[in-house]
């Protein structure tokens, strides 16, 4: 549809950049990617909050609309390029599929980023983080014993792997335990294996210092 | 669809609860209504838990289905019931009414919770729960700039709308300062007269303390 090559607005570290790097890489959209450095604040400069006034990532350009929201972005991608779909076609399946992407959009990765950490004692957020990703996984391995098959749903990769797998970047750091979560380290395994996810990895953007390349356990 | 009632797991203080009761009424959804006591920790009993192993409210039983996660729940709504629409046609405007739906379900309200607010000392919670609420709901605002006409995007309720009125609940509780915020406040008004959002409200819910009554300012 678009004219000209999307935009994306990124950041290797942030894994709600990461969702979006993996879902248009699966449905082979071709982007240009431009780096916005978090940790310098440049998400907060004048230019980049006159482009998104939330001040986050990711943000993407494309078919002539300035998207916010990682799922939100998702959801466009899956109506506006419905090749490689991203979303069963049963409505239960469906449900199941943003019930998971929703316990970590909304029940983990809000509450491990740096917003609430910095709100909290330097030597207790670490522990927090740990916590809260630990808890939320503990959830979401609960509901893929019923719903998973060689991926979060059923057979075939849907927006719930492009969060998870993302989310899953932010345990290893915090040094979450995954020895009682099969299911998650089953998808992990299928899903690293796949080029979309392995092009979107943290350790594979041009923006990633060379230092932190030696902590990509992929 | 349905061949019995759907049953909604709900609780009065609840704000996602809110979205989903908002959603069923304004689709004329009739539903049963069964209270689990967050502040007893009715959420965390073993009944509950096997129900819903989220632990968290809504939890509705629909169509043969038992769906957690209030966004899911919406655009399961949308899907299956599609009678007066909570999403637009065009692709980019429902990309709008997401954007407004994550910022709020993604951005504020896991960060005002009281997950979040138990890891703070006592004597900063409603602080930080008035900080977190008040620049999330100035990004709110910026976007409905831009998007807003008698509701959230455009002239007809959506999914931003069962998002955004409920948020505002939380937002009066904690004091929060709306005054130069002119288009959620017009919008709060516009929806607050439509029947949908009365009986949806805190202070409508069979479970809601007699005594709370009078600091429902609706």
């Amino acid at each position: 549809m678009s004219q000209s090559r999307p935009i994306l607005y990124t950041y290797f570290r942030s894994s709600c950049s990461a969702r979006v790097r993996i879902a248009l890489s699966y449905k082979n959209i071709e982007y240009e990617s431009r780096a916005v450095n978090l940790q310098k604040g440049e998400h907060t400069s004048d230019d980049y909050t006159e482009l998104n006034p939330g001040k986050l990532l990711p943000y993407l350009v494309i078919d002539g609309n300035g998207l916010s929201q990682s799922i939100a972005i998702l959801e466009y991608l899956e109506e506006v390029y419905p090749d490689k779909p991203l979303l069963p076609k049963d409505p239960g399946q469906r449900a199941q599929v943003r019930t998971i992407v929703n316990a970590i959009s909304c029940d983990i990765q809000p509450l491990q980023n740096m917003r609430v950490l910095l709100a909290l004692p330097e030597e207790q957020r670490a522990g927090y983080a740990r916590k809260i990703i630990s808890a939320g996984l503990a959830v979401v391995e609960r509901m893929l014993e019923k719903t998973a098959g060689d991926f979060c749903v059923g057979n075939h990769v849907t927006m719930a792997d492009c969060c998870l797998i993302p989310q899953l970047y932010n345990a290893r750091r915090f040094d979450v335990d995954l020895s009682a979560m099969p299911h998650i380290r089953a998808i992990e395994e299928r899903a690293n294996a796949l080029e979309a996810f392995r092009c979107a990895h943290w350790s594979r953007q041009p923006d990633c210092p060379v230092d932190l390349l030696s902590s990509a356990n992929m």
